[in-house]
């Protein structure tokens, strides 16, 4: 089972550089591997006092939204180029943001606009069979909502949620700003979950490496690093967009939301430290399998030197015994073959207790 | 075929100090290897409603743009120093500017004059034979005119020309600092095909690293490593140079542009961290390789060990009972041979249990 | 007992990321190991004549704290949160300080608010039974008191209560953010305890590796890299949040007192600059190891080689006068044995000044 | 040939340290090898127009110079200490500048004064031998005028020269500022020549590595890596200096000029990024080099396990039949020791197959 | 006698942790190992013209300083802490300032006090018997006066006395600031034997390493890393102190001076550089001893190889023909035995011939 987690969703390979050449900067073009997904809105809208949830039609979307409430509006599957195209559209948002939206290699980004500002980031989480998934998404914070895009129904947002619908905490009496705040804690959050994993993946190699560590480990322990490397990609950079967010100075964040935003910036932080920590981890790691592959090998030729030190030199004495000559006095001795035995024995157990003294035993 | 578009292009030997020695600087002097390519003029020039093409002459080259139309003006071939530098002076370019556009080994740049914006970049790109091609080319972006300086005729910009003639996109109906940011943003796009080449052979030598390791695999390793160390000199600062474009207050760069500018940005953040990754994933293969060879050098030791264990110590009883001493005696039990089969054999036995339980089988 | 030292004390695992998954932010959960411990608050005061001690009531500490006199209160275990909760209710305290006081995780910080200055850090020292203890703590400066949260009575605390209590020093005579400074003085202090105990099991581990390195020893130099990586985690950023201390313009932190921070500056400084030496001597020690058993192997393997190069072509020769031709004329020569010991011992002698002549002896 | 140029130019120790302890600051006290040369003094004057060569005696240096000409004045060799404290108080230096006129452990540095600019500078140049030659410079630019100290009559400014003389480029109609430059730039051009060197060294050592890899090789590659090293230590700061010379508000530089110092800039940015390519591409060597040396006893071994895994047993099986047993059946069967081959010939080939498959021949 | 020179002198051990836990800040503890030194007070004055000694008592040492002349006071032996601690009162200085003047643990610093300058900075030099020592000081720049603290007569200040008293250079006519240059001067003037000792002893290893490395070579290669490791703890900070006392605007230091601790500084960068440089080169040694060993190795390999691959098959051939048979033919070929010895030498040769092919011989 815990093995089972560790494996990632395979999706369809996508091709960056092909689909994108030679096309114009701000073509909406998703090239991610969830195209099946049929793209769908939902519209959960929210004062103190108040909650709604609406299904509206993409271009009924912007008029949907009411201006009273806090309004978090789900877009979930980019496959549909032309109905984001025309959410887009509605809300006034530049090409090259949509172009972000649907751009599952685009990295994690945070780009300030007059009234609306726009984030990208990557989802971690563990989906219902418990394996680990990696899920673009993206969001916009306009003036009393957010929006949030994204490529599969499932989320991190659950939390979120439950808070808003039990009225759980201070969420339904803070705005849209409070909203996109949650929603990126959320995200940080689970990131919590990808470390642990790797935390343990690194543990459990540590005892396979002490303890039987066969040619199997050293390719897990590439494995690994290699998955640190690409973990570092999607979250590393998170905590730079937190820290300008928390400097910006676009009206609609508000001062309050600032000090939340610290909270978040403190385990991006602690995120990021861990990362470089189980990099150094998993480094160290290979070294000690080299070392105990070297450790083997001495073993494995202590055991040769020790055989082949011993026995080498009595077969040549027994080699001689074995020679035609006509004339060799000892053969005719009446206990030669006795003493020989006792020179045998005398020369082992001698090796012995030298290979002994030099540790070799 | 894969294999193939591996190789680059040979060119001739470049001796850049020579030639360098001694020379007054702003000397303008071809140090590429396409000597061979006689200087052609290409002048293409568009509103929102027209689109012109001329093959003006050098010398006329100045007074055949027009000032009405934005205009693309696409000289190839850089041996003949003094076309470009009658071109230059026509324009009133700086000597210095000018030897940078003939200069191969320019890294990319990006100098900013009173009235115009010069560019130096490398480009790279899959020739039509399928062989990655690095080609030295320079821009110059003013009012509304951008010339192309390269060395040959093939180059990325196809997709722009596409755009222009096909009235794709908003090309048409900006100026030449769209054009400029346009030509710019086809550059760095093509460079995803170059990483996506180093990604493509880095996984088939991880594969070759873990299934069948040669002395050759090391080679080839050795080999993607010095390519990324070389690609990232051309392609590495782009990045800072597109930013300082994105912070420039030149007159010619609308803010318009470099919203667009700052897409390209994202793009080259994003290169240069899969440069940095494949670097380190280069690193580990050449680890695991090291590592796979010491796994081979422990398997061969294991096998020598155990025959030589195993059968030394026999050989020895063996020769002692080819001994010629008059008396031993259990030459002369009956079943003196027999009962040494048995104790060669259960010798034997012993051995291969113990080394079983040493894991070494 | 210098081994036993080195031991860190178990407690039950924490799980970080599923204990927060889902909660709102500012949620008051203890995730420590400390869950036994009741909360108690005790309250020492002072002026430069006078000494109180309190032990209030958590709901009544608000209000018997003296506005006369510099309040040192401190709060012992962490694990009620809804005591912790009361109490930062009591003061006003934001929802977020008050998780941060009790989430173990949290690395070390500064907050500055407009009437308080918040810290995290990690006090390390030995406890009674001289085994080493991390334990989380928070503090907070108010104006005439410093408030301290702690898991565990135990502490590093004693000589600045001694002072107190003694009237030794300045201690008496200064506020409260003199007292905020002693205390985290005494936690860095205690951090040379931990560096000392690193340096300590660093220079045993060279002598293992120069004496007797045996494959535990390698185990052992994996372990303290870990132990120093984790450290560095806690200390680390001791320094820089110090320095923020310094350049802070806060009010309730005096020019004078910035002078005493200032020589705690120096000390993390120096904590800093040895950890990273010591995790240098840590990679350095390691290198020496795989090098000794580099040597080791080359002994094995000499050995190996002078025994078979010589005992082998002897053995051979050997063989040959075993052989039952029926006419080998040496075998007939009437001292044909003696030569041939003879030749046996001129051919061993040979190579063992060649193998002497080469160092392998 | 080509391995003659690697060689650098013995010349006699240099005692630092001892020779600099319990002096003044200031003190005048030539350390380099070139203590034979006799100091000189030339003195090249020009206009767009004229041209004239002086040879002054040292105190009638500063009343020889004509204010109304671009003066180029050269001191050869810096041993007679005097000497140069003799023209140096005519100028009014400051004795700390003149100190690292003759200090040729001096790095290079750009100091401004009042009145005049300082730099010192290292020039790197193959000399009439074709060997490397590490010459130590300073160089003073005065109103109108240029003074150069070098150790010998041997340097890199040939080229500046001839271009004065031929009145090639624009130097003759340019002022003090300009000559600065010029020679700047042509002891940056002459760095081109070593990295020239050094890429050649490392491509012979690549193929040497690849082809046939001896102890030698890897000397030689330790040998270039220390080249590397110091080279970068007189090399690398010049980057800096060039820039801040384009950054100076000195009023003898011209902002003409400046950007002729950009362009040199250039070149030391590239020179730079090529060292660090060069440091690289010499550890990916030795790594590549370590790695073969892992190959070839990989080789060692197998050959050593396939003759001893194929004959040991086959003795073993002869010995058996060498035993003088009374009653050994198969010793007396018609055909015994026919099929004994049979098994023998059996037993290598099954071996060999084996050995085959396992990929060790 | 070179050998000797590396040893630094042993110390009595002295321990930070303990002897600091728990005293409040500003305790004057002296933790060195010279607690044998009493403390001794000399006071040199001097103007352009006059020069007067005196020894007076500490307490008063205050009222023994002349206004009139520059004041060199040297206070030797920092163990009778009560005596360091009547000097600072007299003088007013800081408690954290005499803690740090007492304290030998206390890394290189300058503070700027209002009508003081404090620095710490460590001696290194070779005492009367060639012996490096380490010695810890403090030194305070007041107007017209320099204190210095030190632990034991010898330090590295006879230059800069000789210079006053023989009236060398500027000393004489400069105030106290110069002074405070002067000394800091001879400090990093020192720090150069340091390094040249640094620098034998890695040239030293290099021989060793290429002409007969031993496992005590890699010993000392380890010793001289940690060396370095040391060393530059000690002189590293000085460089950055150098730099602030440049940029400093404190009254007490005149832009004059200012350009003498240019001078300084640029020592201090180049030392650093070194440092640098001679910490890859241990390295770089390091890796090259790892390639001995790995060829040492190789060479065994071989020797091992070649030797038993000519004669295990050879003594299968001879053991075949000492088989006891009843029918075997070649034993009763008339020259049987003669024919099998060319045999033998045939094989012998080929084998030679096909080893000397592949190298390995
Ligand atoms: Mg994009
Ligand atoms: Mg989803
Ligand atoms: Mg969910
Ligand atoms: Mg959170
Ligand atoms: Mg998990
Ligand atoms: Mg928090
Ligand atoms: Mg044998
Ligand atoms: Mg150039
Ligand atoms: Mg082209
Ligand atoms: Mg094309
Ligand atoms: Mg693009
Ligand atoms: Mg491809
Ligand atoms: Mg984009
Ligand atoms: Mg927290
Ligand atoms: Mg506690
Ligand atoms: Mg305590
Ligand atoms: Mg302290
Ligand atoms: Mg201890
Ligand atoms: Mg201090
Ligand atoms: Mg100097
Ligand atoms: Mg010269
Ligand atoms: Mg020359
Ligand atoms: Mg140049
Ligand atoms: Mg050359
Ligand atoms: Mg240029
Ligand atoms: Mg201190
Ligand atoms: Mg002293
Ligand atoms: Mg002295
Ligand atoms: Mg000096
Ligand atoms: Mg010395
Ligand atoms: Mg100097």
């Amino acid at each position: 089972m815990a093995r089972k987690k560790v494996q990632k969703i395979k999706l369809p390979k996508a091709f960056r550089a092909k689909s994108k050449l030679g096309k114009a900067p701000g073509a909406i073009n998703y090239v991610g591997g969830r195209k099946e997904q049929l793209t769908k809105i939902s519209l959960l809208e929210y004062t103190n006092d108040s909650l709604k949830t609406q299904y509206p039609r993409p271009l009924k979307l912007k008029e949907s939204i009411s201006n009273e409430m806090t309004s978090f509006c789900n877009v979930v599957g980019l496959a549909q180029e032309n109905i984001i195209d025309g959410i887009g559209k509605s809300f006034n948002f530049n090409n090259l943001l949509l172009e972000d939206v649907v751009d599952t290699f685009q990295r994690p980004k945070i780009e300030e606009f007059d009234d609306h500002v726009f984030g990208v980031f990557k989802m971690l989480y563990l989906n219902q069979e418990d394996l680990l998934v990696v899920e673009h998404m993206a969001m916009v914070l306009i003036e009393g909502t957010v929006l949030v895009f994204q490529e599969t129904e499932e989320d991190v947002f659950d939390g979120v949620l439950n808070r808003i619908e039990q009225k759980f905490g201070r969420i339904r009496s803070r705005g849209a700003d409070y909203l996109f705040f949650a929603l990126l804690d959320a995200i940080v959050d689970h990131y919590y979950i990808v470390l642990d994993e790797v935390k343990d993946k690194l543990e459990l190699l540590e005892e396979e490496v002490y303890n039987k560590p066969s040619e199997e480990t050293a390719k897990r322990i590439q494995l690994i690093k290699k998955e640190i490397l690409r973990i570092r990609k999607w979250i590393f950079p998170v905590k730079d967009l937190v820290n300008r967010l928390i400097e910006s100075e676009h009206q609609l964040i508000s001062k309050d939301t600032k000090l939340f935003l610290k909270d978040t910036l403190d385990h991006c932080i602690e995120i990021n430290e861990d990362l470089t920590l189980y990099r150094e981890m998993s480094t160290s790691l290979m070294e000690m399998y080299m070392t105990s592959v070297s450790n083997k090998m001495n073993e494995v030729m202590k055991v040769l030197t020790v055989i082949a030190a011993i026995f080498i030199p009595l077969t040549f004495l027994a080699g001689i015994y074995g020679m035609n000559f006509e004339y060799i006095p000892e053969l005719h001795y009446q206990n030669g073959y006795f003493v020989l035995w006792g020179v045998f024995i005398a020369i082992g157990i001698g090796l012995l207790i030298l290979f002994k003294k030099k540790g070799w035993l």
